[in-house]
């Protein structure tokens, strides 16, 4: 384990693509929900179109221009864009279901039995901009056992804000230095970096679709590990 | 299971006497840390008269003349206090140490496998005037798996306000009716009542002491267990 990781007590996640696959996963329901209505679309593109709007939506909250609201509300404008921009009129239960897909992603196949592991050594927790009910259906669809869920609805606001993290470690009563944030997003833990975190990179090559995703930290981070069960080899679980 | 119950979807839980065994606990703390410093004291009367400064602190949240503190510590002020009132001298890393008595309690013995069974059907979270990482320490200590840790630490105030109870089903997504309060006394039943809960009854007995709790609720309740294998069975688990 590198030194600077010997006083680490707790693990806490990004979610959304370090752990589970956002992209797959919304492009399998978004074409499960809208084929048989008669859409049609590269389903993948259609998951990034989504996502795409996701940064701008929690900035409006960042920059408090609109009071804190679960990931669940922003996802489902975001949706309403997406579809205005598609001229695809969709009725209201389709679209209540469709957003609820978010509740029905898969995790990565290293990620449960990687978590068992950590979780002999560390306490652990999501730090994701998913709200609470959501963390807590990942977790449930996906076997994965939290000792807390840590994150935007703690903090009531959005990471890369340095009060997100840093609410991490104070749920646990730790300081910043003795927890580590795992993600497979360079922004991620440059911005963990900056709140006093320690950071492991998590290669997730496929995030955005076969071959697309980050293969490695474009900032300093502690460790970067090829997935969870890397990770807790690296961390001597 | 009662009509009313049908549409549960989630459990929360009282923690300190309800699922922990606070009395016998901080007294043989208490014991292990201050007999060997020459202090002799009915332990249990030690415990009961730490535990009495409990309410008196948590309203001074309550009522808005202090912020939001955790409970180390108010626990912490109400050791000086007790201390003060015996003219007891005690080091402050005998001090700091004795606080974290809370975080070594123990789980009467029906709690692990109950809440393993319950965990089925239910998403299960504490609802404890307890903060989010003293509930971790104690579910780590008794094998407990919690879905998520909700309770006063969340909601930024402490029971029995309303506030507390709704945001405990607010985290899950969930209507208060949707969620059953579990406590072994009347007062957060009928407060949890008040705010839309659900409520079940547990009966513990020794919580006190030998024959010194609450054997009945004192309140209308949705049903009383005695323990929780018997809720368990109760709501078909």
């Amino acid at each position: 384990m590198p030194p600077a990781l010997h006083d680490v007590k707790a693990l806490v996640f990004d979610v959304f693509g370090t752990l589970v696959d956002w992209h797959g996963g919304i492009a399998r329901e978004a074409r499960a929900a809208l084929m048989p209505l008669g859409w049609q679309a590269d389903w993948g593109r259609f998951a990034d179109d989504w996502r795409a709007q996701y940064q701008p939506a929690m900035e409006e909250v960042r920059a408090g221009r609109i009071p804190f609201s679960k990931l669940d509300v922003l996802h489902r404008r975001n949706l309403d864009v997406v579809l205005r921009q598609r001229a695809w009129a969709l009725p209201e239960d389709v679209r209540v279901s469709l957003n609820q897909a978010w509740h029905r992603l898969d995790a990565w196949p290293d990620v449960a039995p990687g978590l068992a592991r950590l979780r002999q050594r560390f306490l652990l927790a999501p730090c994701s901009n998913g709200h609470i009910a959501l963390m807590v259906a990942l977790a449930r669809r996906n076997g994965l056992v939290w000792d807390a869920i840590t994150g935007a609805e703690l903090a009531r606001d959005y990471k890369p804000k340095a009060s997100v993290y840093q609410a991490a470690a104070s749920a646990f009563d730790l300081a910043p230095a003795q927890v580590l944030m795992v993600a497979a997003h360079s922004s991620d833990l440059a911005a963990a970096a900056d709140a006093g975190l320690r950071t492991a990179f998590i290669v997730r090559p496929d995030e955005h679709g076969p071959g697309r995703g980050e293969r490695q930290a474009a900032c300093a981070v502690d460790l970067s590990a090829d997935g969870l069960l890397d990770l807790a080899q690296q961390l001597g679980c």
